[in-house]
């Protein structure tokens, strides 16, 4: 991979740092934050700005599913943007809004995530092909996890069809995936955590990053997963949303998310 | 066709009463607008005003792409609100955001559609499966578009690839949206215009609408497009957007923008 690339060099120091591969995925839900917060925009954001304030120090990545913070409305979004402001330019941030459209409108799509919130990496859905991916790409210091193969049971619907060429259509995406990175060196994929082609997907080429949500909540194992996911940079993401933000809804809940992330989501090693 | 779902039924009437198939893109670029419009917010949302108040008895919908609201930041989304209240009740507005992802985040995100901004009909990416489209398809009284094959070169990279099965993915795509319409009666499937494939694809299931993009500014037909993609209801939805709002940049655009709809996108018969 392209060590040059802010987003993967902060990805590396980070991992060494923490010893973790954990991504906190921020899915803002006002009526599970902890009690004492007003189940309102103003209380997730209070209670968002205790999370980053309390878990930068624990994690690689912040993955924020813009669709969480739209379904608030447009005040949801203004969160978002302080939000984005407040996470330390240490930690970058994966904006997951999982865009891919034709030329003209990914590059508006692009644009959004980088010029307005100043993201660092997106998540792009490729099934429109190249001229709906290549806009994203083309923010070259920024990184784009692509989707191959996803963590919910919708994905034997299309993405494990078999091609008439003896792949599935997920590793024909990979294959896109590499010649994308060849070319652009900021490319990654995102592979669901509850998949038994883990291992598989990973030999295929050893050297994408793969963004792993479906830990946790969705019932992957941290452990083995980042074991059979890592690339030959030992570099994996391992996402993690529901499991790390709504551990409690007492006022343990600060106490209760960092002794769950360094139990289950940081290297005894 | 479900003829009782609202946005259908109102198509229906629109088509009669307007002699055309006609929905007018809404994709605001501040650079584009007539001269006398300040190339900002503001002064998009004076010209769009504007074009809705101007053309509302020439078209059959709308549809906003959400992500050129978007690239002007959130004040640009404000804009949208306002523009979608702005647009008469009888005219369907069809939100293109291509949306689709996990349950609780589709959820949110037909959320954000529908309940935030009071769409009529969306637009949205299959790539994830069933369960990533449902969640729009529950609101039953809208109208969902399913992406199938799209009018840009990038197609031929997934959605024209042949599956072992001996049908191209988007024909299982198409496949599928059947099958979701039957269960749900308020499924449309994107086609697009350029392609040499309609007359097969209008075939496959002579029920299901089609949204055509890829007529004007991309280099598809009206008359003849309009002819192969319409369903056994003789409905469909022929999206024009730079080919209608960017006529002209000088004081006669109104007048340009009615005369070409009329004499480009109005049947003669």
């Amino acid at each position: 991979m392209n060590l040059n690339n802010p987003f993967y060099s902060k990805i590396i120091k980070n991992t060494k740092r923490t010893k973790s591969h954990l991504c906190i995925g921020l899915d803002p839900d006002p009526l599970k934050i902890p009690s004492k917060f007003e189940p309102s925009v103003k209380g997730t954001e209070k209670f968002l700005t205790e999370v980053i304030q309390n878990t930068s120090d624990l994690c690689i990545a912040y993955k924020p599913n813009i669709s969480f913070f739209e379904a608030m409305g447009i005040d949801g979004l203004r969160m978002l943007e302080r939000l984005c402001k407040l996470i330390p330019s240490t930690i970058p941030i994966i904006l997951d809004a999982k865009r891919g459209d034709i030329g003209n409108t990914a590059k508006k799509q692009a644009s959004y995530l980088f010029d307005i919130f100043g993201a660092d990496a997106s998540t792009v859905n490729p099934f429109m092909g190249a001229d709906c991916v290549e806009p994203f790409l083309e923010y070259k210091d920024k990184f784009h996890f692509i989707l191959a193969l996803t963590s919910n049971p919708g994905a034997d619907d299309f993405e494990k069809l078999m091609l008439k060429s003896g792949k599935f259509l997920y590793e024909q995406v990979i294959d896109t995936c590499s010649k994308w990175n060849k070319t652009y060196g900021n490319v990654g994929c995102v592979i669901g955590a509850t998949k038994s082609e883990l291992a598989s997907v990973r030999k295929q080429d050893r050297t994408l990053p793969f963004l792993v949500p479906g830990v946790g909540a969705q019932g992957g194992d941290y452990h083995d997963t980042s074991t059979q996911t890592k690339n030959d940079d030992d570099i994996v993401l391992i996402n993690v949303s529901r499991g790390v933000l709504y551990i409690s809804k007492e006022d343990d809940y600060l106490d209760k998310m960092r002794t769950v992330i360094v139990k289950n989501y940081t290297s005894k090693v």
